[in-house]
């Protein structure tokens, strides 16, 4: 042997040694001929769309001035050139398993919000000021559905005589909204722009993770006046599940924030409990699965289970009121609840050691009681090394978290990597989540890489679709898939399993979903056999 | 003991075996009383200042409009705040050790570097096209010292007419730049802004580290008829080894471009050959110790040493050349030749792979010639994964890397990261240098607390600070000390003391090294301690 064959020798066991530890170069299962076919394919298409689409002497307008692209760069002003692209039709058409980390309130397309928020004059709109082409962005729009006695008849939003903080019927604020402000186009544009999180914000006025969390939170507060109404969040769970199942996704595991403990009714009294809420959820999913079945779709989604989430504030009492109504829920509705949460800007709001006791004695009732309702906590979504938010991670671990939502900075923590990798403590990366919340520049710098190469088992999530307009999960693994040429289709493959394997599915419903799975992953992947052939460098369809 | 107690036995347990292998907190060294204090002090001061100075409320001039500060934000806008801050002042006064990694020929403020020119009436520059407002950033100047034969009188490079291309002596294109263009101060403009990276390039228009690396690269190109001048040259040599000394370091291994094969001589003819530049590097640097002698300032500067550097273009037989150049030149001079590296753009230029065989034979001639030039080798400065340069990491430690230069996609790499701590390879991560060229968005995003926290040694250095503006490591220490909260004092003399450790001296000149600079740091504590006292939370001084 040669220095250099001996040379090349080593390399190649060394390479291999430092992907050791990936589960998708670590698998047992043989790929199939049609698996090694699709994944040349995808991966010639990467390289040759790296050139052609994501020609670094293209420009693209964003709000920093005309920028260079590449990929894997900043979601927000790529969305476009990324739904153009050849690998964004297949991913689209890729069975994707389950989604387990997004919080129900940003499911649905905002258009989509508005629009079933339009069907009820109960719903009413105010703002706290006068509207002006100059305020616009800075003025949010306030909506309650009132109970019928309180409905209005005020004509304009926009009006010289409206008066701030009075109710508009949203009808006739949309309506009548001022040709000056761009008539009614206008106001869903003003309303689009209080639900959604701009280029120009991310990336320009708000380029802090502190700062675009004003904006982020600030969504929150006002899709909530138009979802927490009975009859829109009815349509508003509907949607979800429908248009994740378009995207190929079989099961759902919503965090639901049940810090409100009403809902307003179809009445416009705010007096809908919890277990009501869970009764309604109920009701549609069947609603949605007899549906499918009707159409003959039966396979393509297998359910729903829902995380109990409530805000990390308040007071550790404060907090026993929702670990003691989740106990309750749990064991009215066992098949609905499969997990327990706390969320909020990790920051500035409460660390988990703060209730570290009551979560522990949740536990010892749990067992008193029964039930097993798994923490799935959030943790390390934060750039702080050391902080409080950073040592989340440490708590969620502790308290024995089933999965951790986000652990952004887990990569930092060697023997919390290690101990994820042993326990099988899966991390709920959101990656286009993070790089608009500033966690990271783009997917090239996102610390995904390091995680699965430690070893840790990974879920894609999209965490809040509505704002961020990540709908589905196709978004979030392009992203990935782009930003490393490691990836290929067995990191896919991967990551799909792992959103169903690390669910809080029970073990038979997991062996039925990953059964139906492997049919749909079969034929996904035949598809891209059958179109894109024996692939060629520039990635074009056979015919 | 309570379940709470318990949670909290078991909660520091595992925090202190997450950073078991960091090597600041595995020191068997107990810390001073006095380092005990400082440490409370820098903590205090950076929480402070958290607050006070880098409120996120605050804004601050950007390319992008006004953005939020945070600590560790984005080096070209925060520098003058960083420069306002105590903590700037306190880290000033550090003691650096060595400085490991920097491109002798951007080590020198640009404004030092133009006057030291000033002075040669040999030196000519010309432009390439007509100079208006219009395209002031776009025309590079191109300066050479000519031959006095090839001296010109022309009086403007700004007048009408001006014929691109031709040399103007340098006073008479600087004494007579146009008005319009803003006469001398205008022509400084100009020179400086092709010699530095600009906030709107490095944030706003080169966004990418593939576009940003276009002007970083032609900033070299436009220095190098200034620098690679002999009478330049030598003043040059010694205004770095004499700015890296105000600076507190005490040793500077920088690594010096052998890739052109003559310097320009003083009679302006390019013939000046390798061997004479270390002469000379030699002869000023013995002046430069003379003079601190000469001042009671011994203790100071403990001396350089050299890494040979060429580019990392061409076929193997060119690399072969070089490799045997710096062979004869170590045998000449063993005690200033002390590394062998190559240079450039890893994602765009020839990986290690390309030249191992170069390498190995040259380890090879080494033995048989009875000399050791270890291997520093740049590798992993990159956002890919999985790419060519990415997989330089593998080549570098496989070929024997004595340190990493840059190593920034180590953290990816368990593996890697594994040998390096059980090797002691050192890392030398240049942060200012990363978050400019755009590896990193800002400190808090960098990976050093990864690579630290995997037990991997690291010194901070400087890459190329004429370019950036970080001149000494004082900026590098602040973005780093700022952007972690686990960092303290004990981090600060770590870093410091690898800086030594793994530098190329040899062990009796590190023992020596090593004894100053213990001394030096207890004084430079004993100085924290007096001035700030029992820190408060505002972190005034005592007095």
């Amino acid at each position: 042997m040669s220095d250099m064959d001996e040379y090349f020798r080593k390399r190649e066991e060394l390479m291999l040694k430092d992907r050791a530890l990936r589960y998708d170069h670590a698998t047992d299962r043989e790929p199939s001929a049609d698996e090694l076919v699709a994944d040349k394919v995808l991966r010639d298409i990467r390289a040759a769309e790296a050139d052609s689409v994501w020609d670094p002497n293209c420009k693209t307008e964003h709000p920093q001035g005309s920028q260079q692209m590449f990929p894997g760069m900043e979601f927000l002003t790529a969305r476009a050139t990324i739904m153009s692209t050849r690998l964004f039709a297949i991913l689209s058409k890729m069975p994707k398993g389950g989604l387990l980390h997004a919080h129900l309130d940003a499911t649905v397309r905002v258009d989509v919000l508005l629009e079933l928020a339009m069907k009820h004059p109960a719903i009413h709109v105010r703002a706290p000021g006068k509207l002006s082409a100059g305020n616009f962005k800075m003025v949010l729009p306030e909506f309650r559905a009132l109970p019928q006695a309180q409905w209005t008849q005020i004509l304009s939003i926009t009006d010289p005589s409206y008066e701030p903080n009075t109710w508009v019927p949203l009808k006739n604020a949309r309506n009548n909204f001022s040709d000056a402000l761009g008539g009614p186009e206008g106001f869903d544009c003003w309303v689009v722009g209080a639900l959604m999180i701009e280029p120009a914000e991310a990336y320009g006025t708000h380029n802090s993770t502190a700062k675009i969390w004003e904006k982020f939170e600030s969504t929150f507060r006002v899709s909530d006046g138009l979802i927490r109404f009975v009859p829109v969040w009815t349509e508003y769970v509907r949607e979800f599940l429908l248009s994740s199942i378009e995207d190929g996704i079989s099961y759902v595991e919503p965090r639901i924030l049940f810090w409100s403990k009403h809902m307003v009714g179809a009445d416009g009294e705010e007096n809908v409990p919890h277990r009501v809420w869970l009764q309604m959820y109920e009701r549609v999913l069947n609603e949605v699965r007899a549906s499918l079945e009707a159409q003959g779709r039966a396979d393509e989604f297998v359910g729903s289970k829902i995380i109990y989430s409530t805000l990390r504030i308040g007071t550790p009492e404060e907090l026993e009121w929702y670990t003691e109504d989740c106990l309750a829920l749990k064991q009215e509705f066992p098949h609905l609840i499969a997990g327990f949460d706390i969320v909020g800007h990790e920051d500035s709001l409460e660390p988990l050691i703060k209730y570290a006791d009551v979560f522990l004695r949740s536990k010892e009732r749990q067992k008193e009681l029964g039930v097993d309702i798994p923490f799935v906590f959030h943790a390390g979504e934060t750039l702080g090394d050391g902080t409080a938010a950073d040592a989340n991670l440490y708590d969620a671990i502790l308290l024995g978290t089933k999965r951790i939502g986000h652990g952004f900075s887990i990569y930092k923590h060697p023997h919390l990597m290690e101990i994820c990798r042993e326990k099988g403590i899966c991390i709920e990366m959101c990656p286009i989540s993070n790089e608009i919340l500033r966690l990271t520049g783009s997917m090239p710098m996102h610390p995904l890489p390091a995680i699965m190469n430690h070893g840790v088992h990974v879920a894609l999530c999209s965490d809040d679709p509505a704002v961020f307009g990540n709908m589905g999960l196709t978004f979030d693994f392009f992203q990935v898939f782009v930003a490393s040429e490691v990836n290929g289709l067995n990191t896919l493959r991967e990551l799909v399993w792992d959103s169903i394997r690390f669910s809080n599915l029970n073990e038979q419903e997991k062996d039925h979903a990953l059964s139906l799975l492997a049919r749909r992953w079969a034929q996904f992947v035949r598809r891209i056999v059958e179109e894109y052939g024996v692939s060629d460098a520039a990635g074009k369809p056979k015919n």
